[in-house]
């Protein structure tokens, strides 16, 4: 398979991990946001939305978007499972990452930060902006976990959630919050951060890492 | 069952459809969003995120999120199935779900846009980001369906993406889009509307319209 990404694409780090979480290696193609390579009309003749991930499987089908792409590879590789087998402990996985794929993560991206320097809202307002959405983010996202067993977002093995939180965790440094505000979100971190399947998808360990 | 929502909330739009169809009757908690009301204490300590909707089950567990709500009734009521069996097409219909509910939506709700003026953004310029954000993403979604057959996004029946797909057109054509360069799109409308699961969800039938 291979799969279309760039090395600090939150999404992409999304869909590493669960790749590596099942075992499968994939050939990996990336593409630099930042010089706006995800709009080339090769590219968009994958993805027409412009955005990475976008993975490529061994039949030449494309899938898009994190996490369709991760349950279809939970479905198709079941073991070990990224989501519980009871409907409501699904259900409020699947809330806990999409409070952060659709909440935190598209209001924060480059794209929006670009728009909004167009708009010539100041750097330090744009900062802030990506701060705020993060930090209010990640606040609720303390809250929808309180009294979960851990280590991990919602015990013992890591879950969608996981996959979605230390991306996420890793872009909040960048705009400067102050993350020691959620002890339980930096407990899953570390846990999961001890994994390799983790480890070896984070930013800097990919080729493209500048 | 219970659903907290808003009248013009497309969140809470779709998991009204999705209601609807599995042929569920739950009260309605309606939530003012304009006035502020999602934050009130008492309704943060159901959604910590303040958003709608939430549905509270004859359990009194709560759910959030609408496409984790949406999937979690396809799970304990599965007819009709709002999403195929196949895990591929599964992952395509979940991905123009995800391109609504993740790239669209949130950028243009409420909270970003008063952010937005808050920022002092000039009106004009808010309604135009508003514009781009649905006018950019619907034209994907266009792209992401072409050669699926008709009349519904992805074949014979309604699925978890006609649902996403109803309420955005509503809010595009609010915020002034032409939606007429999306044919494909409007053609499922047009099937979906038709339907009294459909045309019985729409905000101007809901108890808090205005």
């Amino acid at each position: 398979m291979k799969l279309h990404g760039y090395f600090r694409s939150s999404a992409s780090y999304r869909v590493r991990i669960a790749l590596n979480l099942k075992g499968l290696a994939v050939e990996h193609l990336p593409h630099h946001l930042r010089k706006g390579e995800q709009r080339a009309a090769d590219y968009l003749a994958i993805n027409p939305q412009g955005l990475v991930p976008a993975l490529v499987d061994d039949a030449g089908d494309i899938l898009t978007q994190s996490l369709a792409i991760i349950e279809w590879l939970d479905e198709v590789w079941p073991q070990p499972p990224l989501l519980p087998d009871d409907p409501l402990a699904r259900a409020r996985v699947r809330a806990f990452a999409q409070a952060i794929a659709c909440d935190i993560h598209p209001v924060q991206n480059l794209k929006v930060l670009a728009r909004l320097r167009q708009l010539h809202v100041e750097e330090a307002d744009v900062t802030a902006w990506a701060a705020a959405t993060n930090r209010e983010g990640l606040a609720a996202c303390e809250a929808l976990i309180r009294g979960m067993p851990g280590p991990f977002c919602f015990g013992a093995r890591p879950s969608l959630a996981d996959l979605c939180l230390v991306p996420q965790l890793a872009n909040a440094r960048r705009f400067g919050v102050e993350v020691e505000a959620f002890p339980r979100l930096l407990a899953c971190e570390t846990a999961a951060r001890a994994l390799p399947a983790f480890a070896n998808a984070a930013p800097e360990r990919q080729t493209d890492a500048e």
